[in-house]
C-alpha cells in the first residue's frame, strides 16, 4: 500500500485575505495533523491575493503574497483557488479564468454561484474542473452535502430553513427582550453581525441567493436566482411578535422551497411557525435547515450561518474533498448540483400570486361596532376561512383596535383581493399586516 | 459529452427483503427517475435472497428470487449486494464472501460494524471494493457522510447523540405523559417500536454500537465496542424525569464520545441535559446527534432514526455513491472511517472511573434532623460540591423524604466512593439515584 505520507503537498492560492480568508489560513494550519490524516496529503497555502497588502491581518508566513489575483490564477505552481472576494466581479472572472488555468475553484460566494452558477459549472466542466461552494449557504452546515448526496436516495418534496443569521439574531432579540425592529437591529450592528450594507440581509437579498442554491441542489433545477419572491424583516413590529408568541407560534425569516405538480415555489419571507417545531426554537445567529425528503420524512440540519471559523470549516471540507478527487474521472464526481448536468429539469416557478399559505393578519380598526362583522363578511365573500380570532380587551380609553386572525391556506391572490377590500372600509385605521404561516407538518 | 442514459443499469443483489429489504426495494421503484437523474444511470435489483420465499411480502417482479444467499454473493452479473440480513452470522461471511467476489457492499448493520468493522475494512481495501454503511447508524440523518467528509476540516472535540429511538421515546412518553417505565415499555411494545429483544434498545447496546461507529469516524480511532460503558434508561422512574423537569433538564439516553488529553471517553447513559437544548426537545422515536468542531463550533444533525423508509434513504445514498465511484481509483475514495488507514490513532479509552461528570443524585432519607448535613458532610469531605438541591416539602405523615441534589463535576471515582458511603448511613432507605448531567455547552 502506498505512503500517502510521501504524496507532495498540495498548494492552494487564496483569492482575498479578509475574515473568511483569514479564518481558512488560520484553520489549515491549526488543523494541519487532523486534515493531512484525512486528506492523505498535506494541504498548504502557497500564494495570496488581498487588496491591500499593507492592511492584512491574517498570519501569512510562508505565503507569496500579491495584490494582483491575476497573478495567483494563473500561477503554474497552484493546482486549488479559494475565492474569498465576494461580490460579482472581479470574483466571476477570477474563478472563469482559475478553471481556463486547470484550477479547481472553491468559492462562499453565493450571490455569485446564485446569479451565474450556471455559467460557472458550464466552464468547470468544460475544463474538468471541481467548483466546492459548500460555504455558499449557511456555513457550518453541510447541506449541500447532505442534500447532493446524503439524501440523493430521495425525492425532496420542500425544504425550509433559517438562512440569514442576522435576520434571525433580530427576530430573537425582539421575542427575548421585547425589543421593537428599530433596536434590534441597533444591537445586531452594536455586535458586527450585519454587513456594511445590511440591506442584503434585512431585505431578505441573501436569503434568496442561498434559497436559489437549495432549490437547484434539493430539485435538480436550473439556479434562478431572479425568479425567487422575496420579502424581508424591516416591517415586523414588536406587537406581530408578541402576538405570534401567545398563539404558539414563533416569527421566522425562512427560505422556503417546494416541489409540486405545477412547478416549483421560490419565496424567502417572515413566517409564522408553530413553537413545537424545533425551527422554531433556532435562535441567535444560528441557522437551521428543514428537508422533507418522501423516504426520510423530515430532518433538520442545525449550526452556525457565519463567522470566519464556520465559513472556513466549509471552506477546508470542500478542499478535502477536491483533494480525495484529484485524480478522479469528472464523470465519476458528484454533480455540481446533485444531477446529472443533462437531467436538470427547467421546472417553471410559481408566481407568488398563485401560491397558496395560511397567513396571519392584523388589522387596526376603530373601535365601534360592526367592524369585526365588516371584517369576517369581506372573507366570507372571498370565499376566505378564519382559522383563528383574537381581538385585545377594549380598553374605555381606546378609539381603535387591533384585530389579529389566522387565515386558513388560499391563494395569495385571493388573499390581497380581500386584504384591499377590508383596507378600503372606513374603520380600517392603517395597512394590514400580513405575515404568512407555515406549519411545516406535511 | 456522454449520455448516461446510455449507460448499463448497475445490477445489484439483496439478502434479506424483510422490513428494511422492502423498504429499499420500494424507494428504489418509485425514485426510479429522481435517482437515475442524480446517479446518471438505473439501478436495479436483479437478485435477491430471503430464508423463506413463503413469507416475502416485498414487490419483487423482475427480481431473481432465492433461499441461498451465497448464489446471490457469488453470481456474476451483480456488482453490489445489499446486506438486509442483521446480526453477526452468516452476515458477516456473506459480506467479506461478497468483496472476495469483486462486489461492493451497502449494510444497514450496526452491530457487526460496531464488532467487525476493522476486519470487513481491511477486507474491502484488499478487494479494492467500497463498503457503505451510513444505515447503521440513526438512518435517515446522513451523519456518517457529514463527519467523514462535511466537517472534515474540523478536529471533532465530542459527539453527543440520541441514537435509539426506542429508548427515546420511552423517555418522551415518561416525560409528556406523566407515565412510569413500565407503562411506557408496553406502550412502545403496542407501537411495534421495540425489537423482539426489546434488551438492545433498553439496555443501551445498540446505542453503543452506533456510538463506537461515530467515534471512529470522529476521532480517526479504530472500532473499539467493547469499550464504551454502556448503561440503559431501565433504572429512569417517572419521579426522576419530573425532578429533571422541575431543574429545567429533560433525560435523555445519549451515546456521547468525547476527545480530551487523555484519550477518548466512549459511553451510553441517561443524561440530564438543560431545557434549552435543542437535544433536549427532541422527542419520540426521533434521532439527533449533536457534534462540536473546533471549526464550526456546534452543529445538530436531526431525523428519523428508524423505520423501513429512512433507513433505505440512507442504503440507497450509500447505492448512489458507490455507482458514482465504481470507476474511481480506491486511493481516491472517502476512506471507511473517514482518516486514512494507516493515519488511525489507537487512543486510549478511559475508563468510566476516570471520567468526569457533573450529576443528579436522588436520596431517599428517613425525615428526621441531621440527615441533609450527614449527606453534605460527606460530600464535602469527598470534595465534592454541590451545584443545587431540592428537598420536597415534608408532610407531616411522611416519615421518608427523597432529598435531590445536582453535582458539580467530579471523577466518577470519587462519586462513587461518596454514594456508597452515604447510602451506609442507617437514615438512607434505598439505593441512591444517580444519572449524569451534560451542559453540552464547551
Amino acid at each position: 500500500m502506498k505512503k500517502t505520507n510521501f504524496y507532495q503537498p498540495v498548494k492552494i492560492g487564496v483569492l482575498g485575505l479578509g475574515t473568511v480568508g483569514s479564518g481558512v489560513t488560520r484553520m489549515l494550519a491549526h488543523n494541519a495533523g487532523e486534515i493531512r490524516r484525512r486528506a492523505g496529503r498535506e494541504i498548504i497555502i502557497t500564494h495570496a491575493a488581498a487588496r491591500n497588502l499593507n492592511t492584512i491581518t491574517a498570519n501569512t508566513i510562508g505565503i507569496k503574497l500579491t495584490e494582483q489575483a491575476l497573478n495567483v490564477v494563473q500561477d503554474p505552481e497552484i493546482s486549488m483557488i479559494l475565492e474569498l472576494i465576494g461580490g460579482y466581479e472581479p470574483a466571476r472572472e477570477l474563478i472563469l479564468c482559475a478553471l481556463d488555468n486547470g484550477k479547481h475553484v472553491v468559492t462562499a460566494n453565493k450571490a455569485l454561484i446564485a446569479k451565474y452558477g450556471n455559467e460557472i459549472f458550464a466552464a468547470a466542466r468544460m475544463a474538468r474542473k471541481i467548483v466546492g461552494f459548500e460555504a455558499a449557504v449557511a456555513g457550518g452546515i453541510p447541506i449541500i452535502k447532505a442534500l447532493r448526496e446524503g439524501l440523493a436516495g430521495n425525492q425532496i418534496e420542500w425544504v425550509a430553513g433559517i438562512i440569514n443569521g442576522t435576520a434571525n439574531f433580530i427576530l430573537s432579540e425582539m421575542q427575548d427582550k421585547g425589543r421593537d425592529f428599530p433596536e434590534a437591529m441597533a444591537e445586531a450592528q452594536r455586535l458586527g453581525y450585519t454587513e456594511n450594507d445590511p440591506t442584503l440581509d434585512i431585505k431578505g437579498i441573501d436569503a434568496a441567493h442561498k434559497l436559489t442554491i437549495l432549490a437547484s441542489i434539493a430539485f435538480g433545477i436550473p439556479l434562478r436566482s431572479e425568479k425567487v419572491y422575496t420579502e424581508g424583516i424591516g416591517g415586523i413590529t414588536y406587537e406581530d411578535v408578541a402576538y405570534a408568541t401567545r398563539l404558539g407560534y414563533s416569527i421566522k425569516h425562512l427560505g422556503i422551497a417546494r416541489r409540486g405538480e405545477n412547478g416549483v415555489q421560490l419565496r424567502v419571507h417572515p413566517t409564522f411557525i408553530p413553537k413545537r417545531q424545533l425551527l422554531a426554537n433556532v435562535n441567535g445567529v444560528m441557522n437551521a435547515i428543514m428537508v422533507k425528503g418522501n423516504a426520510v420524512g423530515q430532518s433538520l440540519f442545525y449550526g452556525a450561518g457565519a463567522g470566519a471559523e464556520p465559513t472556513a470549516s466549509a471552506v477546508v471540507a470542500d478542499i478535502i474533498d477536491i483533494v480525495r478527487n484529484l485524480k478522479t474521472d469528472p464523470e465519476s464526481r458528484v454533480p455540481y448540483l446533485g444531477f446529472q448536468p443533462e437531467a436538470l429539469l427547467d421546472l417553471p416557478v410559481i408566481p407568488i400570486n398563485e401560491v397558496e399559505t395560511a397567513c396571519y393578519l392584523r388589522i387596526l380598526a376603530l373601535d365601534r361596532p360592526g367592524v369585526l362583522a365588516d371584517i369576517t363578511r369581506i372573507l366570507a365573500n372571498h370565499g376566505i376561512s378564519i382559522e383563528a380570532f383574537m381581538q385585545k380587551e377594549t380598553h374605555l380609553t381606546a378609539s381603535k383596535v387591533p384585530v389579529v386572525l389566522l387565515i386558513n391556506p388560499v391563494k395569495e391572490e385571493k388573499m390581497n383581493k380581500a386584504i384591499s377590500a377590508i383596507e378600503s372600509l372606513d374603520s380600517i385605521l392603517a395597512p394590514i399586516m400580513r405575515i404568512r404561516l407555515e406549519y411545516l407538518d406535511t
